[in-house]
């Protein structure tokens, strides 16, 4: 080890999944939108002016917070944006999550949680999902120094009722609690009509699933003017001009494309409960998701071996090698035809 | 105060400079480049799969990481990108900072080092300038937990020499010397070739200035493979995915395009020189920039006024209301015509 490793801030490396990129793959491993963004965006991407790309963006992302509060109903001070939800929800935990007692989220969750806690040396604590792989409300109303879940919650794609979301937001008003609605437009109620209510709510959300724009990275949260201005300030001392250009404007024109938006979710929902009934025929099983995944487990197949033989058939699903869900497979909702692909597959490795 | 918000880290909160737009003003105040981003841009731009955006971008950004490392000589392995360089730069003070001895950066520079080590919780402490606006190299060589400065330093222009940055990197093993290169390329000689020589030396650079990227945030990095390896990781734990799709495709063909980058910075240092003699000739005074912006002093002129009568005819130039350097005013460069317009200008405000 040299001198200078001593003071390098040791971090477990995460590995981001894997994103292969094969012509003809059925990518069903990151939870991605099988259709494209809506035309309004390649509207503002024609109108795009390239030769103002020399100039800063605007640090304060006027353009883009603006669509997100006119859509939502809120005002502009209640909303912030980021570089995709993960970069909001890490600096919603270096803003918020500095006590010393330790923030809660569930054993099973998303895995970037824990990785922030680390990073940004917060203590944590676990409390573990049910059998039935819901969130036990009771389980966050110890004392804590703060707050984050999914709802609904990943992978397992189970909604937390907005009676029991309002009960732990009410019951924690000491400390912010994270409501991480990355999934919540496939089907779940979402908590931001509580945001009125409890100045230390902040809801998270995100144009990477029901927008169709993982590629662009944007992410945002609804809070409290306090909150929100929390939060911009530890944005603005890490980075004034997080947003670029492209950004700013095709994200403000997806966001104002309402009809699109609830076309495209609502035949991802069509197509899952196709799915979910598919896989129930074939003997899996899986907790009633909300999100556009679905995350199912089969008493007589190993979820590993299962995982392997679509992988060599090109159809990537994730398999998480975890305790507790290392025999579930998360599939991500496609197009009916990937779909199909997948259960006729299914339906003869079953057999076997 | 709510009792959630004993929890909210403190920040000073730091306000942005300002980015006004208005349709004729001359804008000389944030160092943005005065030409378009290469034509290679546009062809890229042209070419993009916008329905691939539903898709993540590649965590590792290997297209622009190939791009840049190519043209520089360097294996992809010492290669980092961000979210412009401020993102590069809070990356490294997290990745390396981590010593309980203070930091060393100049008093008069970046105004940004001051405000991550506040958020970041590190020790500090900053050598004063010499009166003729240089580093004192002798400064750099007491005991600390690490070191930054930019070269040429910000906002005065002034390069320190290669010998002497040399110096202090060999001499502060035992940490991390970040050099921040925003404005190498206008004439200051760069530390890269040291990379190859010392592993506890990281130099960072930006699109923002010499390639008229200022609106799609991407900075970079170059270090030992190790330095980058810490790098990533801190990166990995706090976002994957941080360069969207666009940045990629863009900046690679930036990067590619040396026949324009070098032509655009040749323009800008003549129109800098130019500046130079004309400013000079109007009785200002200001060390040697080597960058794309002139830092000038009027002996008989007060700066403060000076700025707000510039403003008035909607020329903007940057003051810093700053012990030391509220008599100096921070001025871009623009395009020709630009100049000449701020030049007469000056020329009949100081005939007053």
């Amino acid at each position: 080890m040299k001198a200078w490793e001593k003071n390098v801030r040791e971090v477990v490396p995460y590995t981001p999944g894997e994103q292969p990129n094969e012509p003809n793959m059925i990518k069903l491993n990151t939870n991605e939108n099988p259709y494209p963004p809506s035309p309004k965006v390649e509207e503002a991407w024609r109108k795009l002016n390239l030769s103002a790309m020399r100039l800063y963006p605007d640090p304060t992302a006027d353009m883009l917070v603006k669509a997100i509060a006119e859509e939502y109903g809120m005002k502009k001070e209640q909303v912030f944006v980021g570089v995709g939800s993960d970069d909001v929800l890490a600096m919603a935990f270096q803003a918020f999550f500095n006590s010393e007692w330790p923030i809660l989220f569930p054993d099973i969750t998303y895995s970037f949680y824990d990785v922030w806690a680390e990073l940004f040396k917060i203590p944590y604590r676990c409390p573990k999902l049910n059998e039935r792989l819901e969130i036990e409300k009771n389980d966050y109303l110890q004392r804590n120094g703060g707050i984050v879940f999914p709802n609904p919650n990943a992978p397992t794609g189970v909604e937390l009722s907005l009676e029991n979301i309002e009960e732990i937001v009410r019951k924690n008003q000491d400390v912010v609690v994270i409501v991480d609605e990355a999934y919540v437009d496939f089907g779940a109620r979402s908590a931001l009509p509580l945001v009125e209510k409890y100045d230390n709510l902040l809801v998270v959300q995100t144009f990477s699933k029901s927008r169709s724009m993982a590629g662009m990275r944007i992410g945002y949260a609804f809070g409290s003017e306090a909150l929100i201005k929390y939060l911009n300030d530890v944005k603005y001392s890490f980075n004034s001009y997080t947003m670029n250009r492209t950004s700013l404007a095709l994200g403000a024109a997806a966001v104002r494309d309402r009809k699109y938006f609830e076309e495209t979710v609502q035949k991802i929902q069509q197509t899952r409960e196709w799915t979910k009934q598919e896989l129930k025929k074939l003997g899996f099983e899986f907790a009633d998701s909300k999100a556009n995944f679905i995350f199912a487990t089969h008493p007589r197949y190993e979820a590993k071996e299962l995982f392997e033989a679509l992988r060599r058939e090109h159809i990537y699903v994730r398999y998480f090698d975890k305790p507790r869900i290392n025999q579930y497979l998360r599939i991500t909702i496609g197009t009916p035809q990937e779909m199909e692909i997948l259960v006729e597959f299914l339906k003869k490795y079953i057999k076997k």
